[in-house]
């Protein structure tokens, strides 16, 4: 709504680290927000539901939101951007959410958790985002009994297919808070099954390259994927914890029956987490497969280097031998080979013969034959 | 029953990866089965348990299905291939299985679990097909009070043999649901045997040929090894959780005296991944070996390299010296060796006594003596 | 307030080590300190929470100090240094502190830690210091029911900024001894966060380095910052477990609602923590690719070497060859290619053919592309 | 008593390995045993513990040994080789021990655990055999309230030093089923530490040799005591859970008095653990140390390689030179100093002044030191 | 008090290993003590402690300790060598000791413990010795209502300075048999602090040789401080589990005032063992340091060589060429070069080209640079 200047933040394209932690200043007060020029703009939906469907009500101002709230039915906030710190603070005081929590919201490198503040649930998640490089979004979701609020880091609209789905299924089931949460929870985990997929495609096909000993750049990509691997895993991690919290906290929030669908979330936070470790182990067999390649090779090289200095180095110093110039007419002892009738030839078979013993020696040894 | 075309999935073929995820459509309704083309046609047989026996019963339909039930006696329902998704849905909506059992059945990638809805336990296990590469089918099981319904991914009929041996035992026991699912993860756990026993002969074999330094293909089979390791580990270690929770959970479904029984298939798991462990350890140790003997034949061969290179370089220098052409008669003091009597035969002998004494200083740091 | 002299202490700027434990006396009494000569002079200041706002007491002596706590109100009393141990007595006197928690006090090498002592709890904390190299500073709060009692080791006043905001705020609220020991722990865990991302920047530094395959100073720097992640790992891990044991202890000293501010401490803990892993993680991968690239480097130089040497250890042979001196005139055997018409255009021509050959060799084995 | 012929099993001799596991065939009912050609005859002793003393019975046959049962006296009947599988069919049911445990009891790959059959507990723990190699043999135990049956893989009367004691001893004591199968447990574990002394000895050889960078054998033996350490770890792991579950089942068949004695063989199987654990440490410093080793050796040999040929290759370079055969007679520009008076002192001298240069520059560089 | 001769057990000497196992004979009944004829001669000292302060009796025969036990004092004897077994017996029976405890008190390889024998408690502990090596040893502390047993492996009196102090403090406070459990164990624990330190310092040395490159001996110091790391943490990991077990099974034996003081000595082995993870950690990290040096010298050497090969080679091949002895009289298409005017020079010029070009080369790949 304000700020809606389209510029991607600069920060975001520069720099490969996502390990930042943006932090209030050292000894500020809890709640205190600042604002993130960095941040997107803030924009927000507004989705109801009651006993003849789901809508979405195209609100232009936050009065129009708590209008809406006045019928008592449940409803969706879905507050996309972090840039506006006022809109968030009306929005927070609007819905009573705690200060810390405020912080949380807009401090986006938050591990995934589920925080009890008695009147309302607070969930932090991270949703994968595959554009040319992985990037975890964090979505706060706020739980109370009526209301569910989501914080979208990047203003993508990510639950739309979710949000079209609902709409259309219309008053099929009578919808709580807890359902939407686990709704929503579950559109998260399942952004990160393509970004597996795609892990797996590049481990597969570094595993070929390795395999076949090609290797074209080196080890860097290895490193790559392996970095990925370590990122997503402790994005992924707490995502499990955080669920079992939900459920354990979640009695006054959650019908029992939405437990069977969390259990299932937290199911697949523990899938995603058994094959990131399992590429893992891929990736550090490969990385031992890479640097015995690497051996090989070197011995490859270097058998090939003490093959021909072997063979030929003696060789060399029988010619330079007979290259002395000792002064045959001084003496009879002087390099008296140089004088035969056959000495020439003598010196040509001999060689031969040094160089074939060499190589029969060489061809025992194993060394002629190709390591690969 | 449809679908009877036998041909063999494309995708099963083709590729290494077994980490796929195949997924519904994010966002969508949970309980929704989407047709996988690649998956088996789906046929069933059923089997009954009454106080005369156990029969198996030559149904063609599910209507026929619906009429054994009827009558009362405990039932298996061994369903095989998992292509056609309407057969499955009826079955599912004929014995109330939860929209996201459903699920599960359908996308064979779950870990194994076991979990509790109820009027019903749904149990996931994987079975360990050795052909030509191992690979691990899933098998859902279903468990009521009076049915077991398993669900194979792969109609191979994994479980005839048992199905044998129960039609032949007849009435010997009182046969209940829990009993048959303890016979059902018996086969399952029973069927990684045989694979274990292969790697450890695959894994003797490379201890073989590292040990005596052969290693022909270098390092690639052993890392084939390793990555079969670690994907059967990941198949088999929630087994152990798996039957844990089901001895936990069941107590409606299980009569005590089944418990002893499944205590016994844990520890089965349990032993299963012991040995998992230990061959991985061995296999780690191997690698050792091998970068160790990579070192070692890089030693050898330069030490090849160096012995011949110092014997015959200063040789030869001494030899390009002698070879040199100042002018003797400009000046007395150029190369009066050559005019020398005895110059020739100095020199040759001044040479040899080089050689000696580099292969003695040689010998003397042990570097003559075969490494072998 | 003693011993006023600023000189530095000596062992602090020479040695590297922080792993220093200096203890009592082996088999003396607890509660005897010894005078530390290198600890910095003994500071304090007292700040008093009443119901009219927050005043910080200009007060020089403790006598002063016992005249104010007589006054009842909530007291911080915030020592600075460590040498004056006759001062830090008398301070423990006056607050009836434990006799092991005086000698923790001084003993500057305590775990993070929280302590019941009944009426007092006693806290370890580290506060992180980022001047040249990074030191992490033991800060003890002693917590009763009226009083705070901080001890720094080093009189920085590194709660500056927060006695500041507390003063500026005034009244704003009724402040506790919980909650004033939350703040403290707040701003010394925010101490962390410039610290980890120096050296995440210094880790995304290497990186840049290692893959572009600069590494200007070899392994040494990567050392360093290993070394520092392990020590600040060792400092900050038992921090999750001393707030813990806050919350756990802290019943009859803090309110029911500082626990959630408690709480936030921990998660920050927890996500130092997760990001040393996962920069420990990155460094052992960054320690492989330094070695990969080493060995690579060797490759690279081998195969220079072995272009060259293979290309013209033949050709030199060939060249000595025609450099034997053998008489032509004795004999029609020897050496008669040195009387062909076009000998010499011959030899150069098969040196040519050889050194080509060798070259398509090298090329087929792909050698010559840049292993960049 | 059957089966008297006292050949070796064949598959125990050749093959290292010891993972294997026999199994029943897959799917066939639990409780039945096939005979195993390969095991031992089956032989047994018989002795009761009665208020006068402790006896050996010196019995033919298993109908003499139910004779003595019926006299009610604590028995213990130890069984010796696993062949005849009747026999042992005879015993179970006389016992009336539970399918299972048969089971368990031919298929001696069990690991180590304590099983409560609620009449009786069953419990596997491993005996270790030192002759060439370490070889573990299965002792099981079943535990009644008046029988403990020992069922020993290997016939070679491991418990003979056992029976002697107790005969010897007489009546010192009110012997128990509880106390008595203490008594073997403390025999089973005991026999591990002869084995871990070997070890010990072996790894202590191997570290001198190291140390003093002998390897004669290069990094084999090395690697059998590392799969001596897996396979004991392996094996003797479980053995404190087995003793844990014992002293939490045994309430009804342990007096309290005999668990402090449980205790003590807890202690032993980790101190075990404890001592397995640390030569694994030692045996990983030993193959690093190893690796560096061999980097070292490499290094020292192309060091040699290096000085040599950088000395010679520009002495030669020089002395090819002045081989050079330009025609000085056609120019005075061709090769003048050949012609010089003392032209070929002031080679040997330029030549004498590289070569002292090159060493000096080595000596700077510490190359010329030795390495050791 | 009897065999006086002082003479040092010559196992202790020889051997570098500490893992041994000392056993009773396999079998053996509980209990039975077996002389050690390499044990230390036995001597004890007798201290009471009454309301009129502590004393130390000076007793020489076991009869008079019996008396002063009479007056039912608190009593500490402190037995100091282990040979002497039968008056180790008469101990433990005036004492009523469990067989079981007689034996872990020779038998000096237990694992630091606490074991509940009703009404004795019986802790191990080890107490670390700096020679010339480490050697820790082993203090048995039998704890019962009235007394305090310590025996002591090696009798140098390491409570010396302890009993002293408890002396000259008099009757300051209340002595209890738990309290002075705390005080040997502080005392203990107290030992390892200086052993920690000059393994710091010696790391501290190493790292610092690494890092210069110096390694004057190669990888082996580096070995021997991470096997003395090994030890230590092996011996003092079961201590705080001990502490533990102390403050649990206490209860009847310890003043709740004791337990604070108990919790200081577990914080004593917990940071005992934090360092020694970090020191693990360092070492770890230079042996990569050191490997990563060996092979960046390796690399520098070969570079060397490659230079000045790469340089030479073709030179050398240059001026072979021109010392071939083709016949140019017979044809002048043979090596007419040699009679150009400027042919020397021309050559000359050529081979500068060449090296120059090389030069260029190689300084352009950055290998004239010196690594360091």
């Amino acid at each position: 709504m304000t700020d809606t200047t389209p510029r991607e933040p600069a920060r975001r394209r520069g720099s490969r680290r996502k390990h930042f932690v943006k932090r209030t200043a050292a000894g500020s007060a809890p709640g205190q927000l600042l604002p993130d020029p960095n941040a997107h703009p803030t924009t927000f939906r507004l989705t109801t539901f009651d006993a003849k469907g789901t809508h979405e009500h195209p609100v232009a101002s936050l009065a129009e939101v708590e209008r809406v709230i006045a019928e008592g039915h449940l409803i969706w906030l879905d507050v996309m951007g972090l840039r506006d710190v006022d809109m968030l603070q009306t929005i927070a005081r609007m819905f009573e959410i705690h200060p810390l929590v405020r912080e949380d919201i807009v401090n986006v490198h938050q591990r995934a958790k589920t925080e009890d503040y008695g009147r309302e649930l607070y969930v932090v998640a991270h949703l994968m985002q595959i554009q040319q490089e992985f990037r975890s979004e964090q979505i706060s979701i706020v739980l109370g009994k009526q209301f569910v609020i989501s914080f979208q880091e990047i203003p993508d609209d990510s639950f739309a297919q979710l949000r079209t789905r609902l709409c259309a299924t219309g008053s099929l089931r009578q919808m709580s808070a807890g359902h939407l949460t686990y709704l929503l929870l579950d559109a998260i985990l399942d952004s990160y099954f393509p970004a597996m997929e795609q892990l797996g495609d590049r481990l597969e096909q570094l595993e070929d390259q390795v395999l076949k000993r090609e290797e074209p750049a080196g080890f860097a990509p290895l490193h790559e994927v392996r970095r990925m691997l370590i990122d997503m895993r402790r994005t992924i991690w707490p995502h499990r914890e955080m669920v079992n919290s939900l459920m354990r906290f979640g009695d006054s929030f959650l019908q029992s029956e939405t437990e069977v669908y969390l259990r299932d979330c937290q199911d697949h936070a523990v899938q995603i987490l058994d094959m990131l470790e399992t590429y893992r182990e891929i990736a550090a067999g490969l990385l031992e497969l890479h640097l015995s390649n690497q051996a090989n090779r070197l011995n490859e090289i270097m058998k090939v280097l003490t093959i021909i200095a072997t063979i030929f180095i003696p060789l060399s110093f029988i010619a330079s031998l007979y290259g002395m110039n000792f002064d045959r007419e001084v003496s009879p002892w002087n390099m008296p080979e140089l004088g035969w009738r056959y000495g020439y030839i003598t010196v040509i078979g001999v060689m031969a013969l040094a160089a074939l013993a060499l190589l029969v020696w060489f061809w025992r040894k194993g060394w002629l034959k190709d390591q690969r």
